[in-house]
Parts: structure tokens; C-alpha cells; sequence
């Protein structure tokens, strides 16, 4: 589908500056190396600044007109924003009819919202719930008493196991399993019992998870995912864990059982969590580090294990002059033998 | 289902020693702070003794009475084990009935036991054979000529390629991935050949395995899990790999090709082992670290490249008194060059 | 499928020197210590030699004939490669007919070429296009739009979301997810605005793509594959990224966003690269590493932060002799403090 709007109406609907000819017309998004007259671009990391002053875009969101003089510019304090609400205007995403597939397989227990679209060979179970205007992709799987909110999108081959609640206008990208048995064990004479897991998974409002990203459900209560909260792809989330509102988990991150993660946490790509952890608010985990206990609200900590941020760094620069220091060393010890 | 039984009954069929009020009924399990009278709750990690304390539960497994006192207690040695056989008791999980969905594709060539169950849109090749009892998931895909064993649980999703074999009592989470091609080229002036996998998957009885886990099928022969294994979500088994029996392989591991491991290994979160390597018995391989050479039974090692652990918990004590060596190496600098 | 032929003609057709009995029939190919007489095996890794020996196998193949004397041997420089051919003559993958699996939901707007096989219980979307002589396998989903090359075996439970393009003799593995959204999010006052992800990912041709990896569209413009690259299990791309021809990406390796990688670029298991960053040609990045700045062409690069590959060997023997540093530190002290 494609939209035209010339730069006056744009900058309008975005609540931007317009700096340059409104009259310009855009009906597409594209990278500043890409971009035609015809385009609007965007530059939101200054390390592009360069390519913008070569782009032939129509149009360039931008937070600042001296990055991109000369050019047509929408000007916002925000223009990766400005981005995602160009996009939504410029190139919206075409919606699938609403309604059951023939080859889907619906169980008659289960309840569908209006406007809801179940795609081919879905699965859903009995007793689940789906929210209005969802879209249920092709090949999910649903199990029993699965709730889904209103507006999400479950795109395809997901799996919801059985009882695992998911809030309003989530989104959870291909492959994403949600409820599948946490990873508890009790060992005697060296051979693992299992322990049933019977808890579930709740997913607030607003949570976006990525691509063959686990969530596993608790062993008793809830795992449970905060509203707004992130997640990238490939990440694990084991049993009981609780992940605060407005996190981000960037792909690949391992959070251990029972650890609970205050509001707006960010943990970088490939960092981990051992279990029964607290991490409080608004602490960042570096990526590849590993947080082995409690981390106090605020923090930036990197390694394994890991440690402040800073100390971190200098720990490194450190480690590269060890040779120095052993050079330093060996010349008093030169020194102090000569002496003798 | 719920089930309810008193605590007398219950201590009879755990095998626990009841301390207070037999007669009291319970008909639930939760967690510590969200029991209440008629519930079950456990303390297995001494770190939730205050909690146990203040829990409202109508009993409480244990294996010291001491730690909770004026409580009803079940008392066990193995409290984790006893939460495993009362969760089987008091929460029995349902259980679909024996049957093929209508909209599975089961190939006539195929061999299904007693009372297996076949969920919606699952499909189940030429000359496979499932054991009685077991129960294949929804959308679950099983290649031509594999073989389950009996009383298997394969989840929604799962994938078992050509030839492959799982046994008994075998459980499989959601998107697990059994026998793809192992990553097996042969580099000739910059150009990848495929060498055909064209071994098997063994996975012996009474394994589990975690959602979207990867086990690759072997080059030639094949790669093989021991008996009462245990393995989490995410983890890649590469081909030919031989794991032990007992063993746990924890979320994220990562095991490279042709490595084997003894009987009852544990690989902690995000931890790898290179190709080619062989892990004795009961080698445990702390988080996040990689062995890249072989590794004695009974070691425990830590870091990247891996060392004992204990050796590696001092380097850390060292590392982050780096600062404070330089500083001692500088004062006995300056009282040389000023003795000079 | 067996296939049996004489010794001397597998030389003849692999372009390899006999050395034994050319008129010895074999019609297997198995690992060294499993082989019999009517089995090839082969020897690539000189850590088997003495397996080699050992072997019963009715002809090895092998790079130097002083390997293994007095068995029958088929000598090429590169035995890998042989095996390869080896295995296609005689262990023949057989075939899934071509057609259409009456429980696939193929739309008829969907184009698809000659001898193209669709398994049971696929979803190809409209608009797609698959190439002649494709395999797609069960439970595999095409989104609309889509594009499959010629010869692509697609395994069961791929998805390729809407306009992806993969090109010819593509092999995806099981689980694969090419084109789920990229990360991308802008956040104001702790709120995490969605960007919709409107580009897409183009894999080039002869790509191999591993069990339940990722491979996110891109956010604006194409996420790309370069001809010839192998990628293994649960591997991370993110969106924007491109990736040169003829690279190898180990498994649990993540690349963040919008990095580029060089021709024949080698990230070994679970390494790392931050985004925005180039990584020159015929780098090689080690396993569990991670860069997080530009790398130059032909750099072999370890740790984290990753640095030249023998400077991380070296300072890892110094991580090691710590505790002697710091006594011979302290003797010195000792020294000076007698003296005063």
C-alpha cells in the first residue's frame, strides 16, 4: 500500500518542523543511500551525518537543522519517532481479513473476539479467549485456556501453552513459546525427578517478544512479563522469573529462575541472570556480562561476574599493560640483585 | 482437577513425617506467599526461611521442622522431591484423549501404539512408530522413519527429522529440533561444500529437552543423549555429539561437534564446550564459560578459557586489585630512583 | 537408498589415487571405529589416526597414505571434500515427491515452478513464488510475497515472513524464522514506540541457514546473506545487517544491527558483534568473543572486549601468573623494607 502526503501535511500529522519546501511530496520511506526525491529518509545516529549530506531524499527527519543544511527537513526533537509515526502514515502494514481460515482447526470451546482473523493450519484450544481485532497467524498453537488480549498480533507458528494469559496489543514475532515447562528438576542419587510445572505465564499489556524467544511458565504462581517490556529474539526467560515494566532484553539474554527484575532494566545482547536474583530498577547489564547477585536499582555493570561499569573499563586497560607492570617489575628486580 | 487429601493422607504417600494437625485438608500447591489454609507451599531454598514464616499455608514441606516452627509441616529429607510427587498428586495434569485429530496428517505407513494421541495439524511420516501412550503435541512434524518411544510427551511444534530415534518417557518442549543437519562443509578456496548428515539422532529414555533446543543429526553414525538427561531451552547439540547419562545441560549451552561427555556432567547457563573435546564424569562447567580443551572427571571449572574453578575465583579477587599492584609497584619505584 | 560400487570406480568418480584393492566393493560410508569391510570411512582429523589404524572399514579416505598403511585407501588433498562426494554417490537422500500434500494450504495466487514439492500441512501465501525443483516441508509458513529460489530444501516449520526473497540451492533448516521484526523501538520518557519494520532480508544464493536461527527484516531497505555464507543453529541477525559471501557464522553467534560483515568472515560459537560496526574481510572472530568496534580485514580477534587473537593468548598466560607477580612484589618490598 502506499500513501502520498505532501511535506506540509506531514509535518503536521508528525508535529514537526518543516524547514524547506512543503509542498514536496513523499509516498515512501527510505535509508539515506537509498532515498529518491520521492522519499522521505532519517538520520538518527550523528555517525550517518555524512550520508545525509549526499542523500537525494525528499525529505529528512532530523533533531537538528545543522546536521543536514541545504536539504528539505522535518525537524524533531525526536526523530526516530518521528520515524516510527511516518512509517504507520506512509507505509501501513496491509491487515489480514478478519476470520477463521477453512484449514485452521478452532476448538468449539473457544471464544473469538470481533474482528478477529485465525490464519491457515492455526491451532486454538478449548477454552481460550481471544481479544478482539487479534490476528492469530498461520500455525499457531494455541493450548487449552489460552487468554489472548484485543489488538495483538501472534504471528506465526507460536505457541501458547495451556492456561498462559497474553495482555492487550502485544506482539509476539514467529516461533515465540510461551508456557513451555520450566526447567526443574529435584535430584536424588544422582537422577532428576521432574517437578510438574503447573504455574503459567502472564504477558502484561504492550510487550513486544522476539522471534523463537522462551518464556517458561512457573512451577507454581506466574512468570510474569511487566507492561511494556521488550523482548528481542532467541532470548530465555526460565520459571518464576518476574521482568518489571518498560524493560528492554535484547536478543540472546538468559535470565535464571525466580529472578525478579525491577522497572525499565535493560540487559544487553548475550548477558545473563543467575537465579533468585533482584536487579532493580533502571539497571543496565552489559552485553556477553553476567550478574551472579543482587543488583542494586540504578546500576551499569559489565563481565563475568559482573561489576561497575567503569571499574570495568579500567579493569581492561589494566589487563592490557599487564606486560608493562611485569617489565616495571623485573627492572627493580635488576635493580635491587645489582645492588647486592 | 483438583484433588483434595489430608495432611495425614498426604504424609502417608509422601513418605513424609507429619509434624501438626493431620486432619487439615489441602487441595492445592502454591508458593510461599500466595498460599493460604487449604494449599500446600514448600521451602526448598534456606534463602525464603522469613517467608516460610510468615506464610499462611495449611502445611508446609520441609526437611527440618526447625526452620519453620508452629507451622503444619511435611518433613523430607529431599522437600524439593516431595513438592515433585505432591504436585502429581494434588495437581494431576490433564491429559487429551487417545485418538488422531481429524486435521493431523498421519501417513499410512505409519505405526501409532495404544491409546497414542495425535494432536490438530501434526504430521507424522512414512514408517514412523510411536510407543502406547505417548502423546504427539499439535503441529508437532515427524519426518519419515522415527521412532518414539512409549509414554512421550512431544510438544506443540516439535520437529523430529528422518530416522531419528527418542525413547521412552522422553519429554520434548515446544519447538524443539531434532535432527537437522549438522554444520559439516568441507572449505575448498573459499567455497563451503555440504557434507550430507546422513547419521541419526539417538535420545535414550527418560530425557528431557527444552523448548527450541537444537540437536543435530550426525555426520556418519550418531550423536547421542544418555538416558535420564536433562536438557533446558535453547541449548545447540552439534553432531556426533555423545552426552552422558544424568546429565543437565542448562539454558543457552552450546556443545561444538564430536565432543562427548561422561555421565552426569552439568553445563551451567550460556557455557560451551569446543569440538572434539571429551568431558569426564560429573564435570561441572560453570555459566557463561568454554572449555576448549579436555576436561578430568570430577573437575569443576569456570571462565573463558576454563580453569579450576577455585583458580578462577582468586584471579578475579586478583584482577580487581590490579589498581592497588600498580600502586605498590610505583612506591617502590619512586624509593629506588629516590635512593639512586 | 544403497548404492554399491567397486574402489576402483569411487576413485575414478571422486578424482581420487587408489592405493589397495580396486576391485573391493563398498556400499556405506561409516565413522572409522564402526566401519566394516564393505564400508568406506574416512580420516580428516589426525587426532584419529590411530583409530584409522584400527578400523576394519573396507577403504579410508585420506590426504597422505603414510596415515594409514596397509589398509585400502583413497587419496585426496582434501578428504573432507571427498567424503562429501562420497556421501552424495552413495548414501542418496531420497526425494519427497513432487506435488502438492493435500492438507497444505497452498493460495491460489501463489506461483509455484516445476517439480516443486509442498509438504503436509504447509501455508504458502499469495504472491509467492517458488522456484523449480524446491522442497518445502511440513508445517512450513510463506508469508505473502515471498520468494523461494530453485533446488532450496525449506525443512519442516521454516517461516519466511511477507516479500523475503532466499535465492537458489538455499538450504533453512528446521524452525528457521527469516523476516520477524527487527528491535527497533523509540523510547521517550521510558515509553518504547514500535518503528514498524518495513524492509525486508534477501538471502543470495547457495546460503545454508541452521536450526531455529533468526534472521529480522529490516527496518528500512534489505537485511542480506551474501552468496555462499553457511550459518549454524540459533544464530542471531538483526535487522539491517549484511553479511558477506562466503562467511561462516557458528552457533548462538548475534550480530546486532546494522552491521556489515566482509567476505569469508568467520565468527566462531557464541561471539558477538555490536551494531553499527564494519568488520573487514576474512576476519575471524573466536568463540564466546565479542567486538565492539570496527575490525580491519584479515584480523583474528578474541575476548571481550575482543583483541588481537595472540595478544588475548599472552595476556591469558599472564591472567595466570598473577599470584607470582604479586610475590615477587612482595619480596621486593620485603627487600626494600630490610634495607631501611
Amino acid at each position: 500500500m502506499t500513501v502520498e502526503l505532501s511535506l506540509a501535511e506531514l509535518a503536521g500529522r508528525l508535529g514537526a518542523e518543516l524547514v524547506g519546501d512543503g509542498a514536496v511530496k513523499v509516498r515512501g520511506v527510505r535509508p539515506l543511500n537509498e532515498a529518491g526525491p520521492s522519499d522521505l529518509s532519517f538520520l538518527h545516529n550523528p555517525k550517518y551525518a555524512a550520508e545525509a549530506m549526499r542523500s537525494k531524499a525528499g525529505a529528512i527527519l532530523v533533531s537538528n537543522p545543522e546536521l543536514a543544511p541545504g536539504h528539505n527537513l522535518l525537524v524533531m526533537p525526536q526523530p526516530y519517532l518521528g520515524l516510527a509515526r511516518a512509517l504507520e502514515i506512509l507505509c501501513p502494514e496491509p491487515e489480514p481479513e478478519p476470520g477463521v481460515h477453512p484449514t485452521a482447526a478452532v476448538n468449539p470451546g473457544a471464544v473469538l473476539g470481533e474482528g478477529v482473523s485465525v490464519g491457515a493450519q492455526a491451532v486454538v484450544g478449548p477454552g481460550c479467549s481471544v481479544g478482539a481485532g487479534t490476528v492469530i497467524g498461520a500455525g499457531v498453537v494455541l493450548g487449552p485456556d489460552v487468554t489472548i488480549g484485543e489488538g495483538c498480533r501472534i504471528h506465526p507458528r507460536v505457541v501458547v501453552q495451556r492456561g498462559c494469559r497474553i495482555g492487550n496489543r502485544c506482539v509476539l514475532q514467529p516461533g515465540v513459546v510461551i508456557g513451555g515447562d520450566g526447567f526443574g528438576f529435584a535430584t536424588v542419587d544422582g537422577v532428576h525427578h521432574k517437578v510438574p510445572q503447573v504455574g503459567i505465564v502472564v504477558v502484561e499489556d504492550d510487550v513486544e517478544i522476539g522471534s523463537n524467544t522462551c518464556i517458561d511458565r512457573a512451577t507454581l504462581g506466574e512468570t510474569r512479563i511487566g507492561r511494556g517490556t521488550k523482548i528481542d529474539n532467541l532470548v530465555q526467560v526460565a520459571h518464576n522469573v518476574q521482568v518489571g515494566e518498560g524493560s528492554l532484553l535484547v536478543a540472546q539474554v538468559g535470565i535464571s529462575g525466580s529472578t525478579s527484575l525491577g522497572h525499565h532494566v535493560i540487559m544487553a545482547g548475550q548477558s545473563g541472570a543467575a537465579g533468585h536474583l533482584k536487579i532493580g530498577e533502571r539497571v543496565i547489564i552489559g552485553a556477553k556480562s553476567a550478574v551472579i547477585k543482587d543488583v542494586d536499582a540504578g546500576q551499569f555493570v559489565t563481565g563475568f561476574p559482573a561489576q561497575p561499569h567503569r571499574d570495568w573499563l579500567k579493569m581492561n586497560v589494566r589487563l592490557r599493560q599487564l606486560e608493562k607492570l611485569e617489565k616495571r617489575l623485573s627492572r627493580l628486580e635488576a635493580m635491587l640483585n645489582e645492588r647486592r
